[in-house]
């Protein structure tokens, strides 16, 4: 209901904040028998973590990942299963000037308008830390849809542009585009959670993301019928793969191929003018550690959300069939 | 479950095939004591319909809703409001040629991947008509939140390009464009349900819908931080609206804008190769009365699921503070 | 969210008011290929139907049901399944003389409390004809388990007892036992959904209900452990059922035996003194058709809300094995 | 989905085994501003802890609650609120023994026979120490609802009967009174999630319920229309409460009284038959520290569960009336 909640038979429910004592998910729906340990949530973990290579932020997070429930003896129970990691580098001094001011692209005021106040130490809920148990979540969820291969990588721009604005203190946005192979024809459902509706919720819902396109996408619009229809050679395969592997909400066999837009990373060095919440007018600068491109953190986190939402249709596919 | 509901305190359900008895929709959550008539549903209807102008369809479709329940003495009781429209236009017969064969951009293959056999005559619930529930709830859903202002409109391509297009017994694709004025900040909600999250997945749910931006969207991909940041200049007000209108999933008091791009119409007069269920290679001609240009008839739709998503937030917005 | 909708992968809507148009239900979740009819439907609904005999009102209610999608040729296409029946036999006169009035019982002063005003034709959706749609979906629910064997019978009172208050113009309450046979161990849900608690639930929701009990039930309260617990001589048999074929909230393989007390009828020929909804003392007499035992109609109902039950706990177990 | 969420706009999530590494709730949906420290939620933990009275077990629980998430400066954010209680008592060695034993009148067959095996340690989720979570949750829940009182207590049996059966090494049933003042009428909901209907599915999620009414209850059975319908007196006050505050769903302003009876603890140390997990048969005594008579110790829950139904209806509520 207040939207921390994901998915309908594999469901996760991801808490916490970026200064506060943890950072966790609980997962209910996942069925019994699965072997997982923490080690493979771990190393999902360690990929997502910043500090990767030098264009990512030097943020030192160990983000130890514990299994609190549902798991015994290595397998899944089908019982929730609870992800938690604490909050170890809690530098919240370098937040402390700001606790007044509204950062610019950030979610301090909208925050503030609805809630009344907020948890002004990083971005709360907001910040990209919130992903920790999405990814934790994904550990376990892909084991349910072994034969799929779901993989995103940053299509745009390149690391030497990355470079270049990292240099003048600034950020640039970038394009994310994921390939899912290997996947059969039926999975989806119509009208309200097509499949592609599906994706689109769920890559919006990653921070910073601005745009989702699936298949021929915006270049559509100006496409003609003719052109962009895709004949059918096979059961399960066409010619051409405008669709983008999906069509009336559901699966149909070829790759489902999307891409998904991110904006600059809001927190620059760079002086601007702002408010604080009295409504005087600032100037601010955030200083710290920050990553110049936040799509490029945001590759595990687009394979997350596509195989949590193909866990998920992989389960509620079971219950369609009569038999 | 099963991708029919909408919503989770103003909740609609549709339920229908285009060449079935009926198509209709149940509202439950609707607040007790909206003035509402058959008139009022009715004009959206109408400008539902095809058949408008002379690059709509021309589908007759008389469409005459009826109330069912959820209305006493012109106001909403607070129960279940039923409404249905009367299926009278049914030349199944055009479809009967076709049955075994998967039209090219349709759901045919994958509704009988799904499903094991599918209602053949039309679109099943696949086709446009299934947006007939959606704007009838969308009648009674702006009475809710009278204040805003929501506008779509085509944006690309031209009407003459659109005729161009009909001439060659072909189809285009098309871009509509939403804003929503007056809208307050703090509307939305925080990770998976944020605001644009949740029009994006309302967007591509819309028959032919390939993709979705808000703001600046996909061109920010190549600003800079410093360039695409709206830098506050008073509470619910930025000088620039890079954003679209939503900051972390949430209103932010400046116009919400998006853009949907739709693919263009898939039943075409043009020869298309296929195959039918059996896999054999065929070709086809989907004769009878198509859109050349289905964007054109999607407005409506758009600002249907955008008005359906606010009055949900309205509604959720009201358990967010203590009192 | 408004309470009118039951289950979670066999999911039913119903709407409608005694005296408005119609009444219906929408099913979104029965999977594709299962085999019904209106013929199937109208079955159930007329074993519901009053006027079956001499203890049971006289309302003639023709009650034709109208499957109005998601069934083709036959067949559940997968699709939502919309059910209807009109409301034929509306004598809202009988009810204008009321229709300031709050009888005593009945759900006129809540509804008015909770809405701000209300339908005041009959009892709206407090009526029991709501039932309507739980009994139309239970038709196509059942098709689901054939082999699950779902018999509810009226234990208290005896006809005779019945007879006798019906002719002092008064009204008895009733006790209803429900056996579910060949149902097989390992069905229901843990902690919240246990299948206990969702048969307590779903018993309640029937108009009239005041208590439920399983096995042992209200009787295990004087019961020693020793006397009480029900031993294993095999799996899925124990040698006593005071368990009442559910531990820990899923079946263990013995027959469920639950109980559900109904209140007496509250509409009574008998002079009662009320209120109208100005707070003025006034009395009553409700002249009309009514059911001296209201519980004596409730047995199909119960068999409905049970197999509604046992059918999405059915479809929920499809998901919870791994493999 | 899987049974471990309670609530639709209160929501809880309840996670944790006996003996795992921790017991804990995520609450989502909590509105923002509303005070709450770990001394609050402890106090109520300590109110359900055993060893309170040497009628319940001896296990040394110290159950020190955590809040992880969702708390700033001692006042709720609005975002989801994570509890986490470590377990310290983990005897586990007790259960080895019993580990391939299903004990009568225990979970162990019955999750065994769902998910393909399970956690033998303690009850895993079927445990009482489940309720933790429940607890925990209830006691931020109570902040929304100040004017609301919820009490519950033990009917019967008398302590005197409890310390008899306890000397035999046996166990009893017990009768719990809930009675709930100062509710305002109109809380509640229509058709399936009447207030006595959420009741009653509450109270039986509660481990070793059997049965529940309300008002009159099972009594009604037998009472006439005449005798049982509650006249009114004035809005929201009734002669009599046969009713037990409750009318077609929805609260009308009497004191809502309703009860549920329990069965006997299923741990006694008296020798029971039984079969492993072969299906040999074999004898079994549950050593170890067992409550003589499980209901005393769920007075607590039974007034947390109450609790957690009427906050959640309250915030429904607000959603109702269209202003």
């Amino acid at each position: 209901m207040s939207g921390n909640t994901f998915g309908t038979l594999f469901k996760i429910t991801t808490w916490g904040e970026s200064h506060g004592p943890a950072i966790g998910v609980v997962i209910d729906g996942c069925p019994a028998g699965i072997k997982i340990t923490e080690k493979d949530i771990q190393k999902e973990l360690d990929r997502r973590k910043p500090g990767q290579n030098k264009l990512t932020t030097q943020r030192k997070e160990t983000d130890k990942v514990e299994i609190l429930s549902g798991v015994f003896e290595g397998m899944t129970t089908g019982t929730p299963i609870s992800l938690m990691v604490r909050n170890e580098d809690k530098k919240s001094k370098d937040y402390e000037k700001l606790q007044n001011l509204y950062r610019p692209g950030h979610a301090d005021f909208t925050y503030d308008a609805k809630y009344g106040f907020r948890d002004h130490r990083g971005g709360g809920r907001a910040s990209a830390r919130e992903t920790i148990g999405r990814v934790a979540a994904f550990a376990i969820a892909k084991k349910l849809i072994p034969k799929i291969n779901i993989t995103a990588k940053l299509i745009e721009p390149s690391l030497k542009e990355i470079e270049t604005v990292k240099k003048q203190g600034d950020s640039i946005g970038g394009l994310i585009e994921c390939t899912i192979k290997n996947i059969p024809a039926g999975l989806g459902s119509p009208v309200f959670d097509k499949l592609d509706a599906r994706l689109a919720g769920a890559m919006l819902s990653i921070p910073a993301a601005k745009g989702f396109e699936i298949g021929s996408g915006f270049k559509s619009v100006h496409m003609m019928g003719s052109e962009n229809n895709d004949e059918f050679v096979a059961k399960g395969k066409t010619k051409t793969n405008n669709a983008g592997g999906i069509l009336g909400g559901i699966s149909n066999g070829m790759d489902i191929v999307f891409r998904v837009a991110f904006k600059p990373t809001s927190s620059i060095a760079k002086k601007q003018s702002t408010i604080d919440n009295k409504g005087n007018k600032k100037t601010i600068e955030v200083r710290g550690r920050h990553d110049p491109c936040v799509a490029l953190r945001a590759v595990p986190i687009v394979e997350a959300m596509a195989t949590l939402v193909l866990t998920d249709e992989y389960l509620i596919n079971k219950t369609i069939r009569n038999s």
